[in-house]
């Protein structure tokens, strides 16, 4: 792989002040910047559509806001953050008295120096967030404020980003991540970031299995992508939730709903693999997409690797969750660390031998080192030999090679190096089974 | 529900003396009687029918039976117990030697106060029983005696009686009790009186299932009604056979065969709720009816709930089982008791998701208690909240709310509760899995 | 089971030196003697056959090889042991230089009074097996000698005997043995000559099940035959590999890959009722014929009773496999061993009750020993009712009768003996279940 370290960081600055949400131009702009990386195809769900038990909402804009005090300074404005205003506040310009202007004040007394970050997406109201510190400094009983806010709530849509990156066969991994954060660096800009340089190098692959990377805004981009993609995505088993992974801390996974399914031990023995320490968080039906793709409708299993996972670091959701706080290096591993998960991954594959009857006639193949007459063991046997005979012997067209290195205790590598020279001789082809 | 102690005291008292067995008219008597507090149909079923392996007998009817000694006087008579005679015993009028005798006296040796129950289905014989005290003082080597029984074998029926109690779904669970027991209380007139009181209260409530609610002659009864209602009864897969329901012992539950079955565990958690320590006893191929509804063609799963259990009290099928042994307040305690675990067995129901793709949008329900901006987990989500879309989670169509309740630790009314609410709000749809 | 030891003796010295290989004219005439014992149908298939993977070679047979030493004497002769040339050498004639004869001798300098086993079947070539004493004390350096093998290498046909006992059901169990080794005593003349006795033994009995009993050269002979009848080898589920039962050690089994299938438990409980101490030897690629039964394509349980088994005794696959290192007596205590499964095996049925539904009504068929009233436990009943009530209750037409006496702790004659009676009164019927 090559290092991004350098691009990452570029872009990570270049789309870090976009401001976001689940619909508006911040969105489309991040994603035509995104196609510099990627050829994503960008597709819009019109405002008004069903989506199962959900409605696209309006597509939201907003151009400016900001709060003035009595002298007519500006205390509290939309442009030094974007996350000085609740996503979805609907438009405002009025004179309040502070008594009528505190219910729409968000703050973190626990937090003094952050912005939090708050959204209204399905109730019209209007907020604004301010760290505490500003909070005490600039607001005092009996004082008047005009507030405004200059938004568009308007028949629009609902914008998300997509690439379908075939392989050999079209079966399809999904890789899903979230594109509706604001200025919130780990969560998520760090994961669209990873996920357009994964998709850049998973085409460069000659890929076996099919690709389906998407890039949505949460819960309802993830719906509406459901409803307008039903029967690929009710084709699709495995994937990955991408999230949260440029932040200080130690890496984790959330493991998906089935936690006996091979994709959870696929991560794990990737973490060994790679001597890296980890967190193993058990599936919640809190959390991200995971919680649409794992529904009855779907059970999809969906980890999410992460660095710091949601939920679990002190700036989640705050404006203290900026470009200091995460590393353009740190997502470059993690970035690292996912392609191996996919490269093996992809390697994946289930085989049976091409005549399923007996043994393979090793020595016609080059592949029996000696003459006849019985092995005595440990002296005319080979290790070679035993693995590649006991991968015959496993290879039925419904275990995969990953599960069949388990059952060897053999390292993945080596059980497919071994089946792909097999291919070549044509003593296995491969199988697709559900 | 209401204390039902009186009227089991009344029916205790009214019904212990009248001549039961597995044919005859002490059963259409006790059935006719129980008609008072259920609309029971009393079903015939004729002499000479084939029953799977079995032949429904001659039915049997007796007037009179007495031992008289050589002076004349009365030393066994049938009037004060109908168990001093063998059931089933043909007519005998002679005078015989006390060796003739002998062979047709049964008593209890280690209990010689008790009179032994006996019977004699499928042989004709004839005998008597007698407490050993009797025995001892009546009986004298050398003497003669004048035995008289006046019986009746005649072609007749079987009689059961039958109780549906229909509610929503046609989805049965099976209540069954023996009625074949001539004058012993535990064994079973409480089961009997007990049952017609359950039949009695779950006409009251809106059932979501149906009851079926059976009172037959042991074994040949069951089997009798097993084969009248072949198809009926092997669409039933559980139910309970209530026997032994007001003795002043410990409770116990004979489990079904199959231990791993959710009813046990319904039964077990039952006991713990209401903190009443149990005892367990394993399936066992000897014991009441869930010897046929067990078998092969049937598998039904019908634990029995005991106080005391058969087998297990000392006074066991002897004439000291009577109405001083047990207590009409014990049956009502049963009666409560079992009413608890029908109840909640009646809400076990299974649901899916109405759209079983994605989340259900709860905002739009009142059911997402907040503004957005995600979940920190201690201060902004709920335990009702995590409870409610775990379920959400499970509701698949198969898993019962039992079950789900099992998986999410929770209680099962809290549980039913919510599945009840989201039914309500079109969220969740009742399935009928096999 | 008479005893066989002089008969087995006798054809231990008639077929030992018999030059076998995987083709010729000697395996035909030790399927000829074996006639003597059991009507074997000797079947051919012809060279250049193609069996899955593999090709029918050409048939091998050799009259005489030697080597003679500069002054003209035999310092190496085939005649004096059939060992002394690898298998499948081509002709050769000719006056060679020490150091081109030494890549065509082979010793082994651990075991130096031992002639090797070698074979060339797939790889033209020619050679000599010699003990590593007569190595150093024939052959110098600078010395001429004079190599002779007269051998043929023609089309022909590969030799193989078949003996199907039919039985009552035509469900078919496999018993295959390999002809392919020469003079090698335990490996496996030993095992060729108990499975003829076996078949003998098995045509006395009136089976239920069908046996198969094929003798076969090793790979080529076991994967030609289950091409040339392969409908009929994929119905088989079970059987067993019959090599080496003659050593001096200790008995042990090779578990069929299936280590949880019943045929190993069937093994193990019957070296407990015979007091045998064993080993256990997970499956394992390497091995004998169950290599091919066990693949994918047929996967069928086959495993070996040795007596040691190969790979484990020092002289295997040497001269020192000989008739001093076995014995006629342990041949013909394995034989007992096998047979005493065989019968457990035959009569391993599968019934269900003529009638599913319910209780057998056991008093009309003599079997409820008592009259009625209840069972108290400890007095009236007996273990005798016990089990056959619970046989009756297990007689799904699934369960097998070796499953059943899992089940119930029983051992497995008192079950069968059960069921027979039980078949005999018509209360159960005989099943086949896949």
């Amino acid at each position: 792989m090559l290092d991004y370290t350098e691009q990452i960081d570029f872009y990570l600055k270049r789309l870090f002040p976009i401001c976001r949400s689940i619909t508006g131009e911040g969105n489309r702009e991040t994603l035509r910047i995104l196609q510099e990386i990627i050829p994503l195809i960008i597709k819009e769900y019109p405002t008004g559509q069903q989506v199962y038990d959900w409605t696209i909402p309006k597509e939201w804009n907003i151009k400016d806001a900001w709060i003035k005090n009595s002298r007519g300074e500006k205390i509290v404005d939309f442009k030094c953050s974007n996350l000085h205003v609740v996503s979805y506040s609907v438009s405002v310009h009025k004179t309040v008295q502070i008594d009528e202007l505190k219910p729409h004040l968000h703050f973190l007394e626990h937090l003094p120096e952050a912005i939090p970050y708050r959204t209204s997406y399905y109730k019209e109201d209007w907020g604004f967030c301010l760290s505490y510190n500003d909070y005490q400094c600039y607001f005092n009983d009996g004082d008047i404020y005009e507030v405004f806010i200059d938004s568009e709530l308007k028949n629009g849509s609902l914008t998300v980003g997509e690439l379908l990156i075939e392989g050999k066969s079209k079966k399809e991994y999904l890789i899903s991540t979230y594109i509706c954060h604001p200025s919130l660096a780990n969560d998520n800009l760090s994961g669209v970031i990873m996920t357009a340089f994964l998709g850049k190098e998973l085409q460069e692959i000659k890929n076996n299995f099919s690709y389906r990377i998407i890039f949505v805004p949460e819960t309802i981009g993830a719906i509406a992508y459901c409803a307008n993609n039903e029967k690929i995505m009710k084709k699709i088993k495995t994937g990955f939730v991408v999230s949260c992974v440029g932040g200080p801390g130690k890496y984790g996974y959330k493991q998906s709903f089935n936690k006996e399914h091979w994709v959870n031990r696929f991560i794990e023995q990737t973490f060994h693999e790679n001597r890296i320490q980890y967190r193993t968080y058990p599936f919640d039906i809190h959390g991200s997409d995971e919680r649409q793709y794992a529904s009855p409708g779907f059970r999809m299993n969906t980890p999410s690797i992460c660095k710091d996972k949601y939920y679990e670091y002190e700036f989640y959701h705050t404006s203290l969750d900026n470009l200091n706080f995460i590393n353009a290096e740190t997502i470059n591993d993690t970035l690292d660390f996912y392609l191996q998960i996919m490269e093996k991954l992809d390697k994946n594959l289930t085989y049976e031998k091409r005549i399923p009857e007996c043994e393979v006639m090793l020595s016609r193949q080059g592949l029996y080192p000696k003459e006849g007459g019985g092995l005595i063991p440990g002296e005319t046997t080979t290790n070679e030999l035993d693995t590649l005979l006991w991968l015959l012997f496993y290879c039925d067209g419904r275990t995969s090679l990953f599960e069949i290195s388990e059952i060897l205790h053999e390292p993945m590598n080596r059980i497919y190096e071994l089946a792909f020279t097999l291919e070549e001789k044509k003593i296995l082809v491969r199988t697709e089974p559900e």
